[in-house]
């Protein structure tokens, strides 16, 4: 059944399982209730072809799903999109191309990636992405230290999952005044792609945006960031080595371990006045 | 080349990256020298057959590679390993099996999985490792609390990288009096599978051992310890609702939030005395 893309912000009870636990505190035992985050399957097909399957929150799936294909390059637009089909007993979603192209050589058949996994960036993907020779850098795109400290305090605020769980991570697109659309999910990666899946269904474009994470900067979420066109990536935690190296390549403001009036940027620090 | 397996504990300047950054701080900018975490590609091959592209810390590649295979089920032990060949230069590991049996069919040529992924545990696996019916839990291994809270304070204090960067997980095996093997890792799976890389190399049981993460315990990283035999894993952060499930059906006793004197127990609490 088709069903319609959730509001992303309004949690329900489904993104955490209620359970029994044993808790102890200097030494002394107490059995009682807590919540967990819930982790279950999601297996995302291609025109009926099994394409992979993650492991996430399980809320906003088709906007997983449609990320997901859209990182990876299986998708380009909305247009492309026929139908999507999500099975919930299953956990499937089918997403139907009008352009019926197969993908076999590409993806193995029955491959379980994870939560934390950003699936699949290949290294022909990075050097596409690489324009060395004739990068055209737009600084339009700018905001002040204040409103990164703004974005980052209302990011924080909405975390209500990882303050009843302590296990997920969060991924927001925001503009200069507010944050548009807000994810938290067990996996870093699939937290970015229900972003951008979101938008490719919503077809909001991300070139003016900012992508807010809580979780690491990594080449694998540069890549995916650098696919929708976000010029500024703002995390509260660190950069790798190999993210700074191509956000400064490809032309990405960097800022990292944001959190209060402090940041530290790693890349094209003229996008952030002061 | 071959080359030795280096002590995990002791880190060089490989482990990370110096390089100028702005930081701000109250609306001041200011460039200084700062040190972020190194990622780097590592190019793994089974018998010179591509099998995958990880994203990692660029140390310990040997354990990576090892523990990566074994967790994926493509080698069982120490005896399978013929040589193992590392060019450093490519960032490419070829180990040699003694038994030449290709997998072609298993893994896609040209994939980069990256930092934070489990790369590849099948459903398969999973059930394969659902012994529902006959699992003979082995409850002898047991320590206290005030132990875990000993173990949880000598893990806090190795973890010189994450104190230098903020980006990097920690994932250590341990028996009851301390800790044996320490990796740090810019993937939280990839730590885990340096630990067992390093096990299966140096030829370490882990059925009496415990493991401790910095990270969230997600169901991707259950199987692998339950591969390995382990039969306790204790965490700082949270677990996931399917990480409990499986660690109910596989007999393996889950700490989170393993913090100070406090810590909750999510499953077969008889290991934890008080």
């Amino acid at each position: 059944m088709n069903e319609k893309v959730e509001n992303p912000v309004e949690g329900g009870d489904k993104r955490i399982d209620r359970l029994k636990i044993t808790k102890v505190s200097s030494g002394n035992k107490e059995e009682i209730e807590d919540v967990v985050v819930a982790e279950a399957p999601l297996i995302i097909l291609l025109n009926k072809e099994k394409v992979i399957t993650l492991l996430c929150t399980p809320q906003d799936q088709e906007c997983l799903a449609v990320g997901f294909l859209f990182s990876e390059g299986l998708i380009q637009n909305k247009k492309d999109i026929e139908k999507i089909n999500f099975d919930r007993k299953k956990n499937q979603i089918n997403v139907f191309t009008r352009s019926k192209r197969q993908f076999p050589s590409k993806f193995p058949q029955s491959r379980t990636l994870t939560s934390g996994c950003a699936k699949g960036v290949t290294f022909s993907n990075m050097e596409e992405m690489d324009p060395s020779k004739d990068l055209l850098i737009d600084l339009q795109t700018t905001l002040s230290s204040s409103e990164v400290q703004n974005l980052i305090h209302e990011f924080e605020k909405k975390s209500v999952l990882f303050r009843k769980t302590g296990g997920v991570h969060a991924a927001a697109l925001a503009n200069k005044e507010k944050i548009l659309i807000y994810f938290e999910d067990i996996g870093r990666h699939n937290a970015v792609d229900k972003i951008f899946g979101k938008c490719l269904l919503d077809q909001i474009s991300c070139e003016d945006k900012l992508l807010l994470l809580s979780g690491r900067i990594s080449s694998d979420i540069l890549a995916k960031a650098s696919k929708s066109g976000i010029s500024i990536i703002v995390s509260r935690s660190a950069p790798t080595s190999l993210a700074v190296k191509n956000a400064q390549k490809l032309g990405i403001t960097l800022v990292g371990f944001a959190r209060g009036s402090k940041m530290n940027i790693y890349s094209f620090p003229l996008r952030i006045t002061t």
